[in-house]
Formats: C-alpha cells, sequence, structure tokens
C-alpha cells in the first residue's frame, strides 16, 4: 500500500507561539519542518506539542487524522522545500522579520503563502522589499495556539482575494477561525483590545485600588464568562432588552462617558511598579509551576469549549464545523465502526480513570451513528420519528484513561418491528475489548412519545445489516444479568 | 410541624437588575419583598425568574433548598420590616437614589445593611444625608445576577470591618462570590475594565476597522476564553513562562506602547455612529429575539460554568463551595438519599429529554455518595482503597426533562467481602421510579490496580446498613436480563 503524502507546514521560529503553530498542524495530520537557530529549540516545542497532545483531540468527539511527522532544521531551503504554509513567528523587531521573510522567499514554493504571527506590524510593513509581497500577510493566533482557534489574518493592498481565501481555507482544515481585518492598522484588532484593558488594570495596581489577583477576580467571576461565548457588543444588545441597542447607547452612553473621562494616559513602568507586579503574581500563584498552570489553563479551556459545543456558540461551532470534515473510520471485523475517538481529561474521576457514565456517553453516539447508517438520521428525526433506548448492561472490562484512543464497533442483535437490539463494543488501543454495552431501543412517534414502526427506509437497511450480521458469533456478555 | 421561618430579602427597583438579585435570593430559600412603583415590574419579574428557574439550579449537582416566597409592594415600611438584607437598584441618579435611600432607612430594622447596585457611585457618595451612613454600601452584581458570581462589595471610611464581613457573608450564602474594593473610586473595578475595552471598540466600529460581530468574534474566540477562568495578570504570568512576570513586563512593556499611544480620546456618539453600531448588531443576530439571546447565553454560561466545577477555577470553584453548604436530603422509604438534583438543559438530547447517559451519571455520583455513608469517603480513598464498577444494569422507565427534580434512593443488595452490589431508584416529581440503576463495584487497591478486602471500618457499616435493609422487598427489576 502506498503511504499517502502529507501536507506540509514549516514554522519558521520556534518558542511558545512556533510551537502552538507546530503542535496545531502535526496533530492534524501534516508533516511539520521547524527551523529555528535556538538549540534549545526541540525541546521547547516538544514540550508544546506535550499539552497540545493531551488538550486539542480532548476537544473533538471524533479522532483525530495521524500525526504528520516532525523535523528540525537549520538549513531554510530545506524547512521551506514543498511547503504548502509557511509560518513566520520570529520576535517582534522588523528589521528581523525582513531578513528572515527575504531567505524564506528566496526558498521557498513560488505559490505558497506565508503567514506572519507578528502582533503589531501591519501586513504592509512585513512586506516591503519583498520579492513577491503579494504572498505575504499576517496571521496572528492567540495563545495557546493549539487550542484557541482565532487568527487574525490581515491582508494589504498587495494581496488579492483568491490567495487571502485559500490562505483562510488552509487555517480552516486544522480547525481555526479566520477573522479577515478589514483594514491595516497597529495591533490587529484584539489586541487593541486587550491593551486597553492592560492600562487600565496597570492603573489600578498603580494606584492601590487593586491588586493583580482581585483584578482577575473581577473578570472571571463576571464579565469573561459573557465575552467566553459572546463578546462585547452582544452582551450589550441583550442587556439593551427589546428596545435594542440604540436604547442601550442612549441610555449607557452619559453615563459610562464619566470614567471615560479619566486615566487616559499611560502609567510609566518604573521598576517599583514592576516589581508589585511580580510580587502581586507570585502571591496569587506562585505556589503552582508555570506547567501546572498551562494544565489547568488548558484542562478549562477543553471543558468550556466543550460545553460550547453543545450550542454551537463562539470557539464550539468551530470544533464543530472542524469534526464534521474528519475522515470516516473503517469497518473492524466487518462491524461499522462507529465510534474513535481520544478520552478528555474531563472525563476520569477520583480513581484515575475514565468514569462509568462517560462509556455509556461513548455507547449512546454509536447508538446515535448506527442509527444514521440505517437511515434514522437528524432529517429522519426532525420528521417525527426516533429510537429511545428502554435497556442497558453494561460490562466495564478494562480500565480507561485520559489521552486513551477508543474505537466503537456496533453488532445488530436485532432490528425487527420496533425493537433494535444493539451490542456494542469498546476497543482499546492494544485491540483489547475494554468495555461491552448491550443496548434496547424502541422506535417512537415523536409527537405521541409512543412506540410505533420506523418508517420504510430504516426497516429495510435494518433487514439487510441483520443479514449481513447473521452469521456474526453472538457476544460473549449478551443477556447478561448481574449477580 | 411547625414551619420554618425563611430570612428575608428586600428587592428595591425591579428590572434586569433588581429581578435578578430577587432570583439569587429566592431560589436560595430566602422571602423575597419586591418594591417597585413600575405597574410593569412584577411581569418584568417574573420574566427573570423563570430564566433563573431553568438555568441556577442547573449550575449544581444537589438540589437547592425549596423557593422562598415572593411578594410585591408599594408600601416601603411593608417590603422592607424585617428583612436581613435590602438591596437598591434604581435608576443611576444620585437625587433618587438619595430619596429612595432615606425612604428605605426610615422603615428598615437598625441593624439591617442595604446594598446598592450602583455601578458608578461611590458608597460616600450615597451616603451623604443618610441617618445611618454605616449601613450602606456598595454591592454591584453583574447580568445576569442569578448566574454570575461577582459581586463588587465597597465600604467607605463608615463602614466597620465587622458588618463588611457580615454583609459578605450573606452574599455567600446565596452563591455569590463578593469582591471588596480597597479603595473607592468612580466605576469600581470591573466596569473600569469593560469601558476600556468599550471605549476602544467603540473606535474600531467608528473607523470602520471591525464591525460589532467582528469585535465580538475578536475576543470570543480568543482572548475571551482565557479571561473566563483566569483573567489577565494570570494569563500574562504563563506567557511570561518559567522567566515570570517581570520578565514579562520587561519584554512586553516598551511594544504594548506604541499602540497604547493612540486612541485616547472618546468617539463622539453621534447619530450615525449609535444607528451604524445597531444597525451592525442587527445583521449580527437580529434573527433571534431577546429572550432566545438570553437563553442561548444562560445554557452557554451554565455549561462553562459547570466544566470550571471539574478544576474548581473561578466561578466553578464559587459552586463548588456553595453546593457542599447545601443541606442534605432526608431518608425515603427507609432507603438513604444518595441524590438530589435538577436537570441542566445540557443533559438532553435531540429527542428532548434527558440522555442515557447522565442516568449513569447520576448513578455514579449516588455510588459515591453510598461510599461516604460507609466511610469509603476521600479521605479513604486518598489512602489508597476504593471501589470500581464492574458491571451495571438501566432500565429507562419514564422520560425525564430539563428542569425535572429527581431524587435517588439507594438499596444495598449484598455488601460482603470485595463486593458491593447496590440498586438505585431515579424518583421523579410525581414519585414515580423513572429509572433504575443495579451496578456491581468490586473493592480495589488503587496502586496494584487488583481487587482487595475493605477496611475494617467500611466492611462493618455494610454489614450494619445490611442489616437494615435485609427486610426490604427485593427490586422487580433485579437481575434482569436484556431480551
Amino acid at each position: 500500500m502506498a503511504e499517502a503524502i502529507n501536507k506540509k507546514a514549516a514554522i519558521i521560529g520556534g518558542g511558545v507561539i512556533g510551537g502552538g503553530w507546530a503542535a496545531r498542524f502535526l496533530l492534524n495530520g501534516w508533516d511539520v519542518a521547524v527551523f529555528d537557530p535556538d538549540p534549545q529549540a526541540e525541546r521547547k516545542i516538544n514540550e508544546v506539542l506535550a499539552n497540545a497532545r493531551r488538550s486539542l483531540p480532548a476537544l473533538y468527539d471524533r479522532s483525530l487524522p495521524e500525526e504528520g511527522k516532525l523535523t528540525f532544521h537549520d538549513d531554510m531551503a530545506k524547512a521551506v522545500s514543498d511547503a504548502q504554509w509557511i509560518q513566520e513567528s520570529v520576535p517582534e523587531q522588523l528589521a528581523l522579520k525582513h531578513k528572515i521573510l527575504a531567505q524564506i522567499q528566496a526558498h521557498a514554493p513560488s505559490d505558497c503563502l506565508i503567514g506572519s504571527s507578528t502582533s503589531g506590524f501591519k501586513p504592509s510593513e512585513l512586506q516591503q522589499g519583498s520579492i513577491k509581497p503579494e504572498k505575504i500577510i499576517v496571521a496572528h493566533p492567540f495563545n495557546p495556539v493549539y487550542l484557541l482557534p482565532l487568527i487574525e489574518v490581515v491582508p494589504s493592498a498587495a494581496t488579492d482575494a483568491a490567495t487571502l481565501e485559500a490562505g483562510c481555507d488552509v487555517l480552516r482544515s486544522v480547525g481555526l477561525k479566520p477573522l479577515v481585518v478589514r483594514k491595516e492598522i497597529d495591533a490587529h484588532i484584539a489586541d487593541r483590545l486587550l491593551e486597553a484593558v492592560w492600562r487600565e488594570g496597570l492603573w489600578l495596581v498603580h494606584d492601590e485600588v487593586a491588586t493583580t489577583e482581585e483584578i482577575d477576580d473581577a473578570i472571571r467571576y463576571g464579565f469573561g464568562l459573557r465575552w467566553a461565548q459572546m463578546g462585547l457588543f452582544e452582551t450589550y444588545r441583550i442587556a439593551g432588552g427589546e428596545a435594542g441597542m440604540e436604547h442601550f447607547i442612549g441610555q449607557f452612553g452619559p453615563a459610562l462617558k464619566w470614567p471615560w473621562t479619566k486615566l487616559m494616559d499611560v502609567p510609566e513602568l518604573t521598576p517599583e511598579l514592576t516589581a508589585r507586579i511580580a510580587q502581586q503574581s507570585d502571591d496569587q500563584s506562585g505556589h503552582m509551576s508555570i506547567r501546572d498552570l498551562e494544565r489547568l489553563r488548558d484542562d478549562n479551556l477543553v471543558g468550556m469549549m466543550r460545553a460550547l459545543k453543545k450550542s454551537g456558540s463562539g470557539a464550539g461551532g468551530t470544533i464543530n464545523d472542524h469534526e464534521a470534515s474528519l475522515p470516516e473510520p473503517m469497518p473492524i471485523n466487518d462491524l461499522p465502526v462507529t465510534g474513535d475517538r481520544q478520552i478528555p481529561q474531563s472525563w476520569t474521576d477520583y480513581n484515575g480513570h475514565m468514569n462509568e457514565a462517560h462509556y455509556v456517553e461513548v455507547s449512546s453516539q454509536a447508538s446515535d451513528r448506527f442509527m444514521e447508517l440505517v437511515g434514522a438520521d437528524a432529517n429522519y428525526i426532525a420528521s417525527g420519528g426516533s429510537y429511545f433506548t428502554v435497556e442497558t448492561h453494561v460490562c466495564y472490562l478494562h480500565e480507561i484513561s485520559a489521552g486513551d484512543h477508543i474505537r466503537v464497533t456496533t453488532q445488530l442483535i436485532k432490528g425487527e418491528g420496533k425493537k433494535l437490539h444493539l451490542f456494542h463494543r469498546l476497543i482499546n488501543d492494544e485491540g483489547a475489548v475494554a468495555a461491552t454495552i448491550e443496548t434496547m431501543l424502541l422506535h417512537v412517534d415523536l409527537k405521541t412519545r409512543r412506540t410505533s414502526e420506523p418508517g420504510g427506509v430504516v426497516a429495510t437497511n435494518l433487514a439487510e445489516m441483520a443479514k449481513r450480521h447473521a452469521d456474526l458469533p453472538k457476544p460473549d456478555q449478551l443477556g447478561r444479568a448481574i449477580g
């Protein structure tokens, strides 16, 4: 069997940002070539990768593609050859960026886009002196790059629309959310907002109104929770109520203006103010290492983003779209594979393994997938028919841990009339059956909430599937009772 | 049986904020008296309450106390009599607030604290002309008040420490997170940060750099997700890495200064700019009603805050603390009640009822609670012994919907040697058994991950519990097999 040829991303400049980019591409099946003269680059990137492997797949209820190949280079020509995407993440010095971009373009494939991670420079500044200015854009990510979907994409007048759209397609294909910025300005959009808050926060510390911890608390116990899902204007739209945004601005504009008139200058970052901030930050979380904080942050992000998947809001919608584009798993032992996923950290309990409820979550998703396969899909359900689970028997055979990769096969035991009798096996990476879930479902009319016969297509598909599964051996655990 | 006397909160001024306060107290078992001359006050508050009933209990894995009694008054003396907390939420006009605060203090119990929801005024301003200035503080909430835990509590020089601490205790008892602000300043802390972003956002719309939707996307797909859990400084602490905050400020301070020097004045809110913002907001979400938006917001908040419960970060920690303080349920039919909760919206699926996996989540929590009752609690587990579930049989008997109240009883079938055989019943509000979960657990040594005998205390407690349960009738569903 010929090996599939992966796409290739060149990551120019390692560190936390470059490492995040590398992880994002690698865990989405791309080969990644890193160029960084720093002898510590490989260690640093592998540290970021360890975090990413733990959390990015945990966002999804389906497996990501197999990881690509990671290589390190001190030769720019080798790093960028055959690349479909080049990402520059070197320090924020314009002269340095010009030098590196020139080196990249001397060796890169002629049609390859170069995204710059710059948080401050405009694309037209980066393009100065370039042999192909139209291939350089800003693609500004947010830390941790392997989890947060936002990428500010900033074109210049030199960028054509087709190139821009192709670049956005690449970013979307690795689960990112490109936000195209209409006009070039210093610091794009998000950092403008961040710096406004940063400046205000520094004043509050400077004036001894609040400590760093109190400022963080003022954010995370309050409006931070609103912003994670809706942002600023949408929140105010709701605050305005039925009367609408014009009313809101009319009502609150004048009141908001009073404090606006203050603190417009910037506090000087004296050694004293810097030391005060550092000390307060130590008081707040000096008991945790940066690694501990990163993991806490990532677990929280995964948990919140998984919660947003339910409504499809913000980052949840990005994950759903990306998940729908992931490849279908292949059958195992003539059985359809109705689940294929990595186990998130948040699914484990005090015993240090996957909690029993999530076995049934996996089997519930497998039943849904099986229903789709026989035509009882979202459209069918919208038309008023569905299956309800009435009885389930779980045998827990092997422990499953966070990060484990699980596939689910589904054997049709019986699919006649109103009854749908399924047998799910959860198979671990060693090929062992880690759990079995036998389940009986009944077809229902969603209006009356009473049992009913399934539609013709579903009945026919079930009969065909039953024929294919008729000669399979009966599972050992079938019809088990406890005790 | 004598009726328990509830605590009483007086809510002065209805509307969205007053309604949120009313809901927060009411759903935590307080009686609430609302004073508002607006004839629409009752309707408005009931609308907020409907949202709150749907979402506040969904944050918890245990039932909140029984709802208190809600009354409406146009007589201030009746509204505030016997109150333990009075909350003023009238419009942001200092003269009006002075008038209302004087009316309140003329009739209020002499030791009763009055919290003002003001977002702009300092407590010393509110206290001007008061007969008891020391009883007036700022208690500034965030919308939706029934969900977001943050309350900025601002004392003045007139406030003594004991009064302040007693006030914070009241707020904590209804699940809030009081943040005491050290110095009186206009707009306290959070609104200073919000207004900085609001000003910057208005400029971006004014300059046609971004639409309201693009600004919201720049927040919610990126740093909003960081802020919901950690805030600003903690996020930068991580960005600074092992080198620490001083390094971070040294490195990024100068770069951040460039855009700081711009846009320091305030855009004029002309009718044109106001109309542009309103139109962009309509384009963004005009297809949804404010009610739809509120429900989406609340479902997202509940989902994210439930995710934060896992780590105890930010709002998750506040919920965990509050949950631990909730009263224990009473036994039913001589069986211990090992679960007592409302069903969150996020637990339902496309069939419009609780998904099958959450029945096992409820039974898993019931098994945990039962283990605590026989001494296999957190300390016991930390010492190296625990129980693993090896087999579970679920009978789904009645549909369970979002908002339903469920209690769980646990019958000990057998608790000898390594085996723990339990039978859980999920009982709905009509007293019907909505599901049964039979489950077999084995005692394990957490180090070897192999079965082992339980500790002496656990064995003894199980033997005693077995005696008490010996004469109970065997459940119908015991030992069932599927098919």
